[in-house]
Order: C-alpha cells, then sequence, then structure tokens
C-alpha cells in the first residue's frame, strides 16, 4: 500500500500526544495486517525514530519499499474541538513527502493488490503504472487534489477498480449532493466500485446493481478519530485481499470488518488501540456488531 | 396521534405544490394506518378543504376529535434547495394552531398507545394527563420548544416512554454531541427508549443495555423530503401498537418499517407516496432494504 508515514501531533478533549506515529499508511496497515501481508510503500525523513521502525516490523509490516531520506518527516498537528468528527488543522510540514517518488524493489512489482492512500494523484498514477497487472486496486484522496489536480484524479480514476472517498469529497468531485447519485457520478467516470465513508454515520458502497449501506458501530468512547477511514480502508481492502475473491458477500463482511477496526482506531490515541488489535477481539466485536444493526 | 393538519406550500429542485395536505398528524397516519387504526387529534380551521377530510376518512383514519374551529388552518412554506436536506422555512401561518386545545371524545381517553408529534409540549401534556393509563407513550418535539420552553419539554419527558428526536434536536436538548451520549442523557431524564432520527444516515436507536441502528433506505429519488420524520414515527409506532408487544425483535422490525415507510415519503411530494401505499409494498421493500444492510 502506498500512502504516508508521519508524526501526528494531536489535541482532543481527552488528551494530547506529541509526534506519535500516524500516516495513512500506518492506520491502513494497521487493520490490514490482520488479514494479509502489507507492504508499505512510503517515505521517512533522517528524524524518523528508530523504535517506529522496529515497531512496524515487530507488526509484521513488510518494510523494504519504505524510503529514507534527507530532511524531515512529514508532521501533521491537528486539534478536535467538542464536535470530534471533524478535525482543525493547525500545522502541516510535508518534509521529505514533498519530493517523494516511490520506487519498488523488483518483486513488489508483481503485487496483486494495491491501495493508493491520500498522497498527489500523480505519484499515485506514478506507483501504480509501475506495477506489473495488479487485479485490485483501491483508491483514496482529499479535497485538496480535489481542487486542485481535479484532472490527474479524474484520469486516474479510470485506472483504479474501487475508489473510497468521505462524503464531502464524493458530493465535490461529482457535484451531486444525494450519494447515491454522487456514486453512479464516479462510477461513469471510471471506478467499477464506490464506497463512501460518513464518519459517525458509516459507509455507502456502490457498484452497478448493488447497493449496501452499514452504519457506524455505535460507540460512546471517541477519544481521537485520526486515521479512522484508514483504518476501515485498512480492514476492508485487507480481508478482500486475505480471501482473495470479490462477490456480494465477501463486500459485506469487507464492510463490516472495516468498520469494525474504525470503531477501535477512534477508541485511543493515533494507532494505539489498532497497533494492539487482534482478528479475535475483531470478530467479537464484528459478533456484538451484528445485534446493532440486523434485525 | 395528536398532531398537526396543515396546509403546506413546497418548492423543491423538483417542483412545486401549493396548499397540499401536510402536517405532522397526516404524514404520521399515512404509515401508521397500514398497521393500526389511527385517531388524529388535530385541529383544521373552517377554510379547510372538505375534500381533505374525505380523504383522510377514505384512508380509514379516524376523525371523531379533528376540530374545526373559526379561523384559518396552520400553514407552512418551504423550500428545499441542492441540498434537500434541510428545509428553508418561508412562511408559517399558524391559525387555529395558536389556540388549540385538544379535547377527546370519553371513549378516546381509553387508547392505550398515544404519539404526541411537535405541537408546545404545555398541549402535548394537556393530552396526554387527560389520558387514562396509556401503556406506550411517543413524543416529538423540535428545536424551537428546546430552545423556548426547555422546562415544559423536560417535564415532559418523565412521562413518556419513547423519545423521538432529530440528531441535532438531541445534541441540543443534551449539550453532548456524541449521539449515544445524548441519547443516555435523555434517558436519565425520562423516557426508557430514545429515538434518534439522522435523516438521510438513517436512525439510532437507545435503551439501556440495547442499542440499535439502521442506515436510512438508499435511494436517489429524493423529490420532498418534508414529513419523513413524521411518516417514520408512523410506521414505527404503528407497527408497536399493531403487535402490541415491545421487544428487542419487534423494536428492531418497527425500525425497519419506519425507515422503509419513510424512504417511500421522500419519493413524491408531501403524502403522494405514502397515502396510497399497501403494506404488501412496504414488505417488499423490507425485502430489498435487507440485501442493502445484512451482512
Amino acid at each position: 500500500m502506498l500512502g504516508t508515514v508521519a508524526l501526528d501531533t494531536v489535541k482532543t478533549p481527552f488528551g494530547e500526544r506529541k509526534e506519535m506515529l500516524g500516516g495513512s499508511a500506518v492506520h491502513f496497515a494497521m487493520s490490514a495486517r490482520l488479514f494479509t501481508p502489507v507492504n508499505l510503500v512510503a517515505i521517512i525523513g533522517e528524524d524518523f525514530p528508530q523504535k517506529h521502525i522496529e515497531f512496524l516490523r515487530q507488526k509484521g509490516i513488510i518494510l523494504t519499499s519504505l524510503l529514507k531520506e534527507k530532511g524531515r518527516t512529514f508532521r501533521w498537528e491537528g486539534e478536535y474541538k467538542g464536535d470530534l468528527n471533524s478535525a482543525l488543522t493547525l500545522n502541516t510540514e510535508l518534509g521529505v513527502l514533498s519530493a517523494f517518488r516511490p520506487c519498488l524493489q523488483q518483486a513488489e512489482k508483481r503485487i496483486k493488490r494495491i491501495f493508493l492512500a491520500n498522497v498527489d494523484p500523480d505519484i499515485q498514477r506514478h506507483l501504480l503504472e509501475s506495477m506489473c497487472k495488479p487485479r485490485l486496486v483501491g483508491l483514496d484522496s482529499m479535497n485538496y487534489w480535489i481542487a486542485h489536480k481535479r484532472n490527474a484524479l479524474l484520469r486516474l480514476l479510470k485506472q483504479v477498480d474501487i475508489y473510497v472517498a468521505n462524503d464531502q469529497e464524493a458530493r465535490s468531485l461529482s457535484g451531486e449532493h444525494n450519494l447515491i447519485k454522487a456514486a453512479k457520478w464516479l462510477v461513469r467516470h471510471g471506478p467499477k466500485m464506490v464506497l463512501i465513508k460518513k464518519g459517525e454515520h458509516g459507509v455507502l458502497f456502490y457498484t452497478p446493481g448493488f447497493i449496501f449501506s452499514l452504519p457506524a458501530y455505535p460507540t460512546d468512547k471517541v477519544i481521537d478519530p485520526t486515521g479512522a477511514g484508514d483504518t476501515f480502508a485498512g480492514g476492508f481492502m485487507g480481508y478482500l485481499a486475505g480471501v482473495n475473491k470479490i462477490s456480494r458477500k465477501t463486500i459485506k463482511k469487507a464492510i463490516a470488518y472495516g468498520t469494525v477496526a474504525a470503531s477501535f482506531n477512534v477508541e485511543g490515541f493515533g494507532a494505539e488501540k489498532t497497533s494492539r488489535l487482534t482478528l479475535r477481539e475483531l470478530d467479537s466485536r464484528i459478533n456484538i456488531f451484528k445485534r446493532y444493526v440486523l434485525f
């Protein structure tokens, strides 16, 4: 998976953490690793703490394409006020990320299931085009690229299977307010499948002929939502990669796993909870979740 | 059920209707009637078209406590722009509603299942206190009363079993942003059960020891959402009254019926679609809904 490794400083009504391990690649990997081997394609600076590298390695994440370059690691600083749904970005320091060119080991080019987390769409495309006949490609992006690199993103959409977006992104890219109309618009522009994340309201999956929707796992223990979307994507893509089969049944199950993985993410700072998560805990919460949503 | 009968003028991107039959009591009754007899406690003015009365009677609604008073019928005029989730109120004319004192037939005082739709909490309490040992009491309100008659509303909460609120109302009354925390706060203040309506994002039900959540029925045919919440409440309360049993199973089913009934409501202006709805159509959409949300 392609994404960012970051040092996050986060303040919420429940406390504060300085320069903890974060970034889309880390959050994604913490849930995906429960289902499948995860190769992490990202960049760090010389200042990146060695303990984080050892920690990722301990978790079984494959780091052969984690580049270390001169300069500082990507840093993000944000705060959540009473409404824990949206972060106020206090500071972003791109550091080595601004000159990131992913570079894969030869063997990694034959990986068949790829997730391109939110980075510059040109970098995403560069990585995708270096791959040898991938079978399943997932893509995430963000409002910044929709506004500033819309054409590059639209071109990239034609090359992916699943586009994962939050509700605002889906609306802003499609110009449609109704999320099903937005999903239909997106499918007309490339991806076979669209997965719209609605934060505390859950997700909506759309592919022609098949709609699926789940609420979020109901929890009142929201400590820090940073990385919930990436954790969701990791559970979703990880499960699909693990079962190596795309059907209505596996997609539903993948969405349920992603949903439940994200619920663990928000219950602690950064990846504190997801990094200790086991498949057993995930399955046990899936069973509780079933009682919450099945009628 | 206690509520309003109104003449609604509505404009949406899909068209306009002038002085059509509306109001919380009408929308509620259109879905509740599919499960149980519905007595309508409301007020109309002298100008209320006779054809609407005949229409309600045809639908089997019991109108013995529909008061007709001197003055004009309650009128509401609103517009929905691109975002069909929130109405812009252009005009409200209370008319006879401003002096409404519900007055029940003796026999109606023994009705056991009651829904108090959004009117002045003092009127709601007045009606409730005239009832003879009701078994199940549902309550709806709105932001206006939360802001202007908070104490009256809090007092009333202690006398009801189910409080049905939208997410904004639940947040504003409880002061809690997290909806589960808000629901817990509400339960501490009276009702055994809380049902939070989240519009296009579905609903969240809470009672101590039992949480249940469903997304909305996914539809891209939203024509006019006016009355969706009341239609939901009508399906929910109507089903519970019909089966005459409160259990986890019946609550889940009631929420599913309410959800699906509301999806018909939004697909036409006012009660155009729900007034023609049959239980068969509702059941058939419940089955489609199951495919959309069960994993």
